[in-house]
């Protein structure tokens, strides 16, 4: 059993609204510390199978054809376990 | 200038509708050996301090009062730079 542990990110220069909203939002609450805020995903698989090697290559795949759309995200993964 | 990395995820009792949708959705593509999904969040928060420790304490306030639903949703967080 492997745990895969998948971050997806808006790329840098695209611009994200979500985080523009979420900046504003702190600003007006008194956090006038927050310079910038990006809005990402964090992705928690529980696999099953014992393949490392062959895990990662699987979960790269997921990643590019329904987790990620990489035309305007990025997205790196751990495997645990 | 320290970057905050946020993590919020929905609590293990709580059900992740989206999680299993993306499950199921991995499970029709093939991608048979993924036994469970959860989606959560990932923000990335750029603070123009250099306060490590006032820092820690208002991005958990942060966290507590806007990022993460707590009644549903548990944080992590860790500062870099």
């Amino acid at each position: 059993m492997l745990k895969a542990k998948v971050y997806v990110t808006i790329k840098q220069s695209v611009l994200d609204p979500q985080g523009v909203a979420v900046q504003g939002a702190l600003h007006s609450m008194g956090f006038g510390e927050v310079e910038s805020a990006r809005i990402g995903k964090y992705m928690e698989l529980t696999l099953d199978t014992t393949d490392r090697a062959e895990a990662e290559a699987r979960v790269k795949t997921m990643c590019e054809k329904l987790l990620a759309n990489t035309v305007v995200e990025d997205y790196r993964f751990e495997l645990e376990g």
